[in-house]
């Protein structure tokens, strides 16, 4: 950490900030340049967070130097984190591709949907039981028929589950049936939420607030590293911007990016990245070219029928064909499928 | 709701979006341009927002026409909402005041802050006692002690009490001891903790989310009011910009866009909203000036000491300044403190 | 256009804005909805896009129908715009892969640059010879010496050249030294250069601004194609956002959206869109995954010398590798390069 | 400037960067931490900016100590600039309010408005002749006869005129005309523009580009400043975000931001920062509470036939009681107007 003194901060200024750095247990370094003093603050400094260092007589500006995540960093672990689940393998060389409709609406509707996915080459079924909706007006979810159904769905097809957890008080019943926990945008700093999806040991895929910056992503996957939960997949779903063409604007930056900073698995969402299933495909691509681990995309057999995101889901014919485009580039970038 | 068709759109498509949505019980008015076909519906448009139709075979683009919330708009309720909650009246001509620190951190910080903020003139007292904390290091909240000396302040100055509600299961705990539930930016869109604060019949302050349009801010207020509670207060903190100048930017237009759109009061957090305390003067001037209800402002008699915001709380002295300065912009716009 | 009027609006607002529309020599096609009432405008739209039809008694507010531009469009021109320059062709099936320094620096560093992209596989030669410079005190171009050093570049290596012109005085001077004028993204909204580079006739690289949206993006390009000049290349370059681990956010949904509003072809500049050489590989192979008829890439022979940019830039060796990768990639989506 | 290190950066690249720093004429200061290295540049940082000292081997980040700008600082001069035009002070206590058209549209329109403006008490005329408009099919402005119509109206009224400059080629000819030239938000980084307004000596009214830091708005007055031109007046106008009920948001915290950083004048524009006139005066009251310098707001006679921007003008009467609340809201805040 940095600490920046104001233009001609006397002296006694500089001495107090010292004093209080090295009472909490720091050493000071002092570099005086021509127009400003700075303060080095050695030791680790990301207890010191917490201290408003900036309220200190004299002081300007207060420069962290280390990020403020621990154990999702690359520092802290430098090989790509990698786990199976039932055979199907994260973060390894095998994209692992998730598929389904947003929400589970019927029995009939589920099944035949997991039956095309799987077909086309999904390993994973989405589908959420329990809803986050704008309005209260709109479909919340079938909540436990849901998530009985969706275990019907893996008995008859084999596919993996990920479903949607909303609340703390659910993160046990929910477990009981998914194979891996789904934490949505808007709960991306639901703390409570990840604090107890951290302690359930379920796997856990974190999606990026859609105005989270990729180091506020980062420290929500510490709550759940903190846990000593170590099988966490960051999923990138799109941010919010001024551009309003799209839903949303898919950050294909942030996966080189979070490949630097984190050892975690990183899948994209082209689906809510867009918000209409005609540029699916294409973000589709990009995201596997960029380095992406896989993908999360909304499936529907019926969407001008579907209770939410009808218009961004692909039917399957589309997704079968997206599933061998993807391949192709998967293939080109050294990836399998 | 509008339904713009695609250019050179036959007629069996246009017919066919005319029968889907006389299926779905409204009436469809065609209106054939040079170059488009636009479908006109007709009913109340509010359900069918959960519709795809813009799968529907044709369609180019559904333009809604009504806003999607009803029960917290001007149109289903001209008149402003005015409440009294133990003789402070919230959303009337006098502005509300709400201060004190970012968190309760001791029995005698709180009591302290909270004589100073009473004889500044605030007549609520804020204070954490469960905090949403980005980082799982940082302090987090003295929990159900920091209710108790939240009590405890109310019964030696007589401040009404506003706290934040962080998860559903502790709404009826933090109800048993606050006026007011807050509700932060960062659970704007925790539907399963607003469906709860609603049911409560507690009065909520419901702050924007950080990423969130003023639409979103009143679809969520409107899960309270359809819970049948009334006493909702909106606060405007700051959004996320593009700006690192300050921590957020305050939309001062919300100010008079909300209060066009909607009848419940509206108040200002200048703390969040820059997240330094030089700036916070000037910003609850303006809030004032623009036609705010209150502010809610972070004060701390050792920020250099705070546990959390050190960096945007302001001194007592600075408080009482702000107070006076205030004062004279209220005044001047026709309102009193 | 639609004209959604208040709700209750009398009969005499009504018909007021009627009367107007009619004026106008439009026809007005009223639909009383339950809530509102809405009035159609058949007629084409955009010449009223100056009118303040809100401004009229009863109006809540006016949605367009159509896209603002109309050559730019699809609708106007089905097929891709496909040209030729020198028998480098733009928008066909093969990339185009511009590449060079940000800034013209030396002759010698200009021609060793150009020499090493022209063996990796480059066929237009990018070099500022005037630049835009967000700060008074940093370097501003060499000029006309620039210009010349790029044309004496061209004879030795064959490449193309593309250069920025800044001021709407230089589009003549640049217009002899250069085969592609480039419009750079803080002007893109500079419509007197526009005009300028649309009279000139030559083709015109149009990169989108930082803070334009998609449709503002397509507007400028037709300030150019009005000039009946319809050589115009697009250039996604990263959009500004609250993301700070990179220096823009590429948006790379823009591809698919520009490819199904415009026939023009849509390049992507990876070196700003990131603003890190680390990071520019990834992007690269995104966007050539997702659809771009080519790319434009910074490239150094001694980055940490470089004048300007030099952090995302590119050494020799690592832009050969890259062109290397996104062929694969190239042909995974059936395409050449 | 700070330079910090990888971790595990060896002897070698720290030495590395130390000797390059002192080649460069600076001094170096390392500090070794626990984790990381960090070397302090000491010396005048500024032209350092165009280093990309981030290439160096071992180097991890470059964080700049010093504001990029220089005589906009208020460490340069700490006292505000004040000046005088015609007896119109500006930066005073006394606020300026300019109004007026957004377009000079014809001698009747231009003079009505004048006259009724400067009975409301504005002393500035705002009204462009030269337009830029996204759209090339929209009205461009009347050129020089609006310059004309402007210098009529002064003569008519005394009132100071106001008015945009979109090229470099025009400053000469409009400072014939104009008190003072304005620079509008898509012209912010126009450097070409910037320096010729600079070398004009004119006074210049800069308006922030609607996505430009309040750092990068300080960079275009420098450039202003650096040719000894030091009227300079800065207006915020409002800036891009996710919000669309507004057309911009205004950025009300920019106002004590700006008043910290420089010793410029700063005004607001509450038409284009809302685009509605219903919200223009409830922000012009916050801006002026806020700390603004003055005003500049869009006034039209009759807006429902402007020929731009008629949906965010104020009529005479509605402009003349923003003059009488803003004058209120001014005196309590200690200003005079």
């Amino acid at each position: 950490m940095i600490i920046v003194m104001r233009q001609g901060a006397p002296d006694e200024e500089i001495q107090g900030v010292v004093a209080t750095i090295e009472e909490l247990g720091y050493r000071a370094h002092l570099s005086k340049g021509e127009e400003r003093t700075i303060i080095g603050v050695i030791g680790d400094e990301r207890p010191l967070a917490v201290q408003p260092l900036e309220m200190l007589a004299g002081v300007e500006r207060v420069v962290p130097i280390l990020q403020p995540f621990k154990l999702a960093s690359r520092d802290f672990r430098p090989q790509n984190t990698v786990f199976s689940l039932n055979g199907v393998t994260v973060g390894g060389d095998q994209l692992v591709i998730m598929a389904g409709p947003c929400a589970v609406e019927s029995r009939e509707q589920l099944l035949e949907i997991a039956a095309a996915v799987k077909e086309a080459g999904a390993t994973v079924l989405r589908g959420g039981a329990f809803k986050p909706r704008t309005s209260p007006y709109s479909f919340q979810g079938l909540g436990v028929r849901g998530l009985e159904l969706l275990a019907e769905a893996r008995e008859k097809t084999g596919l993996l589950i990920v479903t949607e957890v909303i609340s703390p008080t659910d993160v046990a019943l929910v477990g009981e049936y998914a194979d891996i926990l789904q934490i949505g945008a808007r709960n991306m700093q639901n703390f409570s939420l990840l604090q107890e999806a951290g302690r359930s040991g379920h796997p856990v895929l974190l999606k990026r607030g859609m105005m989270s910056t990729l180091q506020e992503l980062l420290m929500s996957a510490e709550y759940i590293l903190a846990n000593s939960n170590y099988r966490v997949i960051l999923c990138e779903r799109g941010i919010r911007t001024f551009e309003t063409a799209t839903r949303n604007t898919l950050d294909i930056n942030a996966i080189p990016v979070l490949k630097k900073l984190t050892h975690l698995p990183v899948i994209v969402d082209p689906s809510h990245a867009t918000g209409k299933w005609e540029y699916v495909g294409a973000v589709s691509k990009a995201a596997v070219a960029a380095g992406a681990d896989g993908l999360i995309v909304e499936v529907h057999t019926h969407p001008e029928k579907a209770f939410s995101d009808g218009a961004q889901s692909l039917k399957p014919g589309v997704f079968n064909q997206l599933v061998a485009d993807v391949r192709r580039v998967a293939e080109a970038v050294g990836r399998t499928l």
